[in-house]
């Protein structure tokens, strides 16, 4: 940003620009020069992999119309979450777009390399969880991560959990995803030694009241190093595993 | 029953005795003919055991009145839970009692001999849930069970539980005692083959909202076997416990 | 299992195994070896009664498909929960189903023997608490237990639950069922001296908050004996009654 | 009020008063006329009894102030409740004031004479609930009903219940105060035939959630003629039963 | 009641009757006789008006065999609640049925009298509250009440209220119904001077939290004499101002 | 803003200035030119009349080193919120402050001329409210506001309120402040047509559950023109009112 | 007011009118006399502009209904809140509608000219926040509002907001809407120097709790000048502005 | 493990070693060996950095005990959690224990050397959110972390925060602390472009209900990248952050 703004004040001293036009640039894009306002979705995600479209809540015809606005600027890559089928189909005719139907994922363009620090790994308490679980997983993929699935290893058939403990101790991150009691977070968070996104579900009856047990299960988690995303949250959980199996070595701007 | 009202009829049928006779005791006693009504504290306990007296709420005065009622009423054995220090001193100056601290128990008269189907398991996930455990244990103990105390064996280590499993896979019946994320039940719940009785405890902070998530996640529970009482509750648990493990044929009356 | 693993490392010192065998082993079944993980089912049931399979949230195919391959390893009792109607027809069409609509419950092979130490009474407080009844009362009987059903003696109308006193004054195990105030558990709780399992129901309106008003009544029970399970969770309820009256002396393995 | 207004407007017609006159007497005492603004304290009672002082966040001095102003303008007899022992003595030094400590009531003057309709049950689960009922049972005095105390007959002893039949069945209203579980007004509401007033109390732990389960128990109580007031609200109880049990033919203004 | 067993025992006495036929009766219809146990519906309502079934939850079939049952016994006055037209529809095909759609109640027979000691005024906040109001009106009506009916009175428009005031000061028995924030049972308590039952609503959005709001207001009224049933209870509101309005002196039995 | 840094671009074209001074200067202050960033305390006031500071949790310590800098950065009045009686003693050994207790408000300087639209009118339910209310009421004075107080006109005793209408329908800004049932709020936004800012307080017991109750009934009100802040929040409903009481036509800058 | 009736008893003195007409009067109209029972429907608003039908719950007919009744009592514009498009239709055949979908508004008559202080800016954190937007957006524009849309400008983007400070900073009154973590209305409420009205929407999922979290983090807004309506409460937030926008000096009556 | 395990097996094969020694071995150790349990304190934390000890709930005599076994073992560095001041000036008698008192936090050993791979940031939305905040920053600055803290920096006074916008763009990691309404997660979330670690705490009053608003709004924040933790939990926050911060490329074992 700065090298930008110091280009347009040399051409100000230079009078090769005027001050009215300078004056307007910085009117126009008083954020983009600051290195955090590029993107115009919902969420302000990373340069360079791929834009996201909530699709909760938007008709096929907006989502049509942001995607194709997305392609003309030249973004290649665009993931839309909480898809339903009619709306991908009804988007297939006029776009590109792959649809992951249990994951309600769909995708323009192409997923990254995976390039990241090490696996994550995505674990669900039953298969109930499986839906959360693959739009945890897609999105991680999306953004360049290999993921391994760990579907069905709830808590109360610990053997099913510990004849993994390989893939569990080896992870980079875990997303760890569980409805009713949600101790599928604890477990895994004493026995691996990574960062553990818990992400409770919406699965059970009940006293579950749609998640609220398995939320402050994990709230409550005593194992270290266990953070929680919203109730059904896959897609916020595969982000921020793609984050954390990213880092690397921050350098002064 | 039956018979008592038989003879009483018979007599009548017989004019050894008056209708009036008859209706009076027929208004006057309707169910103390069917057996459940001898016992006048706040819970009704099995005869020939011992009697319990909630402590809480309770004056040192009330509870020596109440006990010196039952000493004299030919019950030498006196539970009393949820007993202060400082009231447990003042009743000893009256009564021959003992006091167990950490349990918050009370005991006048002495121990049943531990007679149950098997061993009691009292296991906790933190050392704070120890006095609630003790509660349990030194009630179970009290009418006659073994009981093996597993303390500090929470989920979020779970090498200190697996290290335990041949006294959990040998377990009668296992009481599991967890504040926080309350995991501790299902976990043991996956891995005994006995019935499991959880316990969640208020300990914890914030998002813990005095023991509500552990009471969420044990009612939650996807093992099979495990069923739950109020929160703190290590009377009810004990006593249960109790229950299940002197189980034996019922013959009809 | 200490025996297995003996003759295993008997073998080694004997030069009969090579250490590179032992380490597979070793790694490959830690936790069959220690004796809770045969089953593959959501819940880990005792061997030799019946598998479970809780049917919400599957689709038939995936139940097809699950109870072949358990058929095909020789378990020849399923019980299958929470199952509709349109599932237990498609169902039907490729394994030999029995469907018992009022307690939304599939069942593959026979029922057990009622084997148990006594009688396992479920009481309702009203109608509607009939399908939760049934899902318990048939659970119950799959693994071998003798039901006594007492339905609709809620406790507005005392008389009816009190002119079935000898149902409950000899019953082994009782399941007390009751939506509204849920209040049932702690009359039958006072009244009985075996073990009361509660299920609370989301039945009624307003302030019982599906089955919260009920739920809590039964925890705050002042009555001993009684335990809770989750809100409308008539199969655990069953299950846990079978337990309990199947108690029998533990020896040490 | 129409007498009262209609001869302001005759004594204008015939020129006895004037119109500003007439205009400023209908401004300043619009409501004075129709009756319901004779007394100043926080319940508008009717006249006759005695007035209510609400203690709880005033301060002794507020009280002897208000109290004074009352006896000056010829009330007599006073009611003062959530008084604490030591607001009352210092009352007692500038007032007649009699104090009851249990109920935490204080009384000018003198009680009404019991001139109801029938007698005012009040019924407890238990003796910690004896607070709140005494202040339920010391207003309905206060205002003139004979009251029949039935304390610790809570419904997990359901015999100490049912041996008092008779008192249930003949009073006139019930007040049924019970903590924990709340069941008492639901046991009571099915038995009685008379009105029912609830007084869910603050007494039990854990999942009591300070009388919520048994608030919420006594909403949904499924017996008819059952209605409920706020938790602790011995007074509330104590008043309306005064009403109900003071109920006479209306007859038209 | 007490006729009736002198009746058996005198024809025992004089050996008209066996002990055992004596015993066989006792035993069946043990509650019968202490006059209480007449009914067999949900709801234990006082002889000689009619008889109440709760429809909800029941099938057509259901209830047309209750009705019909109950009609064999010579009870020739049913009210059915909580009806649905379409049941309502196949059950007047075998039985005649009056139904009141705006009520959702059924009557069998015809209403009682209005003998009541003065009118029953059923009072609503607004509109949408009217059909919680008519179960409430046509259930004190059924049962020999004077009715009238205050809808939309909330107050917000206080005038609405006030300019009925008269209405309100002559009532002997208020039935506030409100939705929102039901505020309306405050000020109607502290305008009359008669019981005042409140009746909080499902009706509103957002943060009435399908009627928790008007529940809360209505258990916090600072106004004597009002008392609070569920959430949407008209039916319990009406039956319970029938039985205020019609209190009588009690004599001893 | 747009004038200031025309200028800096200005000079920079006519190189008066460097571009690195330019650059340095758009760098170290971007929100300062856009006017919002003056004030250094927590809440963001308008200039010249008053800062404020929020006293809870600040030792007097610090307060006296925020109240001595904004002194020696030329600010003459400030008001210091939810200050205690210690801390206010402490602070006025070294600062010239004026203390209100029942308000816990301490003043520095001088409160501002009353010069808003009308007058701000404070009413509470009760006599517990007026703590609340006084925050409300000397926060308004203080910046320039004439305030009238109706106090304890609770919606239980109408007659109160409406023996004060002219009040009411004269104000220009209402803060209706209510525990308990909340009622007050919607009927005063029934009454006037002016803005009503509906304060909840945490007076009351029981199922007011600290304020919830009223909380819930004034968000819920149908009264139009009625908005709520938080629990408690004198303050906060003191200076919105103070904002809305000093409108004035906006033209553009 | 004053007059009226002046002219009304001068009347009399003067017998030109009797005392019966004069009490006549007076009784049919007691409230109007007195200035706020003009209007009949459910919200008290003020003359001259337009009255209110709040559509939920009322069928078309009903709706209709009132609505001929106003035209006919010459209230030429009428405002008909959360309509449905099958409703709207339905009334368009009889009423000259215009039927605003977006915001489930109907209209009757014409927009009031924009007369107030300044301009409203409605602002919403997302798109999905829209259609309660508009309701709030259309309501102040229907009194007599200049509106502003801000949508879409959530705080995770915060430059989206940031780049429309002048329209903020600028705003008489703005209203800010949002769902999920409802931030907005503190960050607006930080930046802008007018009355912020802040809306929780019922949009977001999981612990969005339909909306009880955005309500929570508003009432706890530290940002000055913020008060809250109900979740979803458009009309309420739109008319609040238009009251506090149309504010001028008051002078007594 | 797998190497530790191989020799016990060779040795065994050479016969070095008895069947039994192994046996014992395996059975005393069985998971140490797979390199997870290693620690005994309640939370299974990497080695070499330091031993955590949650000093809530402990005495301590308990917290001199553990800490002794530690350093005998040869741990050199312990961390204790929410530790007193009375309980550290007790420990400092027995061991070198150094107390921060505003993190309540112990430290025996030194600190780490900040080896991280950036920054981590500990911003909080008030000061009196600092406590949080320092149990968060000393803990990974123990660990090894440089820290750089952000305090007072809320969302109702933007531009304290955007006025750091450099040290947010350039962190590493960054932990967002707030009471109240907790915006300060999703601002900071849409700001930066690294995991953020959400704090909610418990300060606050009225609607804050102990932090569960803060907690509400961090969940549903709808910015990428943003996880949570349970109320006041800035341990857990600093040792997530300090895991991230250390993440480097994992290498298949």
């Amino acid at each position: 940003m700065e090298n930008e703004t110091r280009q347009l004040l040399e051409k100000l001293s230079n009078k090769e620009i005027s001050v009215d036009e300078v004056l307007l640039k910085l009117k126009l894009k008083p954020f983009e020069d600051i290195g955090y306002a590029q993107v115009d979705t919902h969420r302000a995600l990373r340069q360079g992999v791929a834009e996201v479209i909530y699709g909760a809540g938007k008709t096929p015809k907006q989502i049509i119309g942001i995607g194709k606005t997305m392609l003309e600027n030249g973004e290649p890559n665009i993931l839309i979450t909480r898809l339903s089928k009619e709306s991908a189909d009804e988007i297939k005719a006029e776009l590109p777009l792959e649809y992951i139907e249990q994951a309600r994922i769909g995708i323009i363009g192409k997923r990254a390399n995976a390039d990241g620090l090490g696996i994550v790994v995505v674990a669900t308490g039953g298969t109930s969880d499986i839906p959360v679980a693959e739009e945890a997983a897609v999105t991680a993929e999306m953004f360049g991560n290999e993921v391994v699935r760990l579907y069905d290893v709830g808590v109360a058939g610990l053997h099913r959990l510990l004849s993994k403990l390989d893939v569990v101790m080896n992870a980079s991150v875990i997303i760890a995803i569980a409805g009713m009691e949600g101790a599928l977070a604890s477990v895994i968070g004493g026995l691996a030694d990574c960062p553990v996104i818990a992400v409770p579900t919406s699965v059970g009856y009940g006293a579950s009241f749609n998640g609220l047990s398995a939320l402050l299960s994990m709230l409550n988690s005593c194992a270290s190093g266990v953070s929680v995303v919203n109730i059904d949250n896959g897609f916020g959980a595969g982000y921020l595993a793609h984050m954390i199996n990213h880092m690397s070595p921050k350098t002064d701007v």
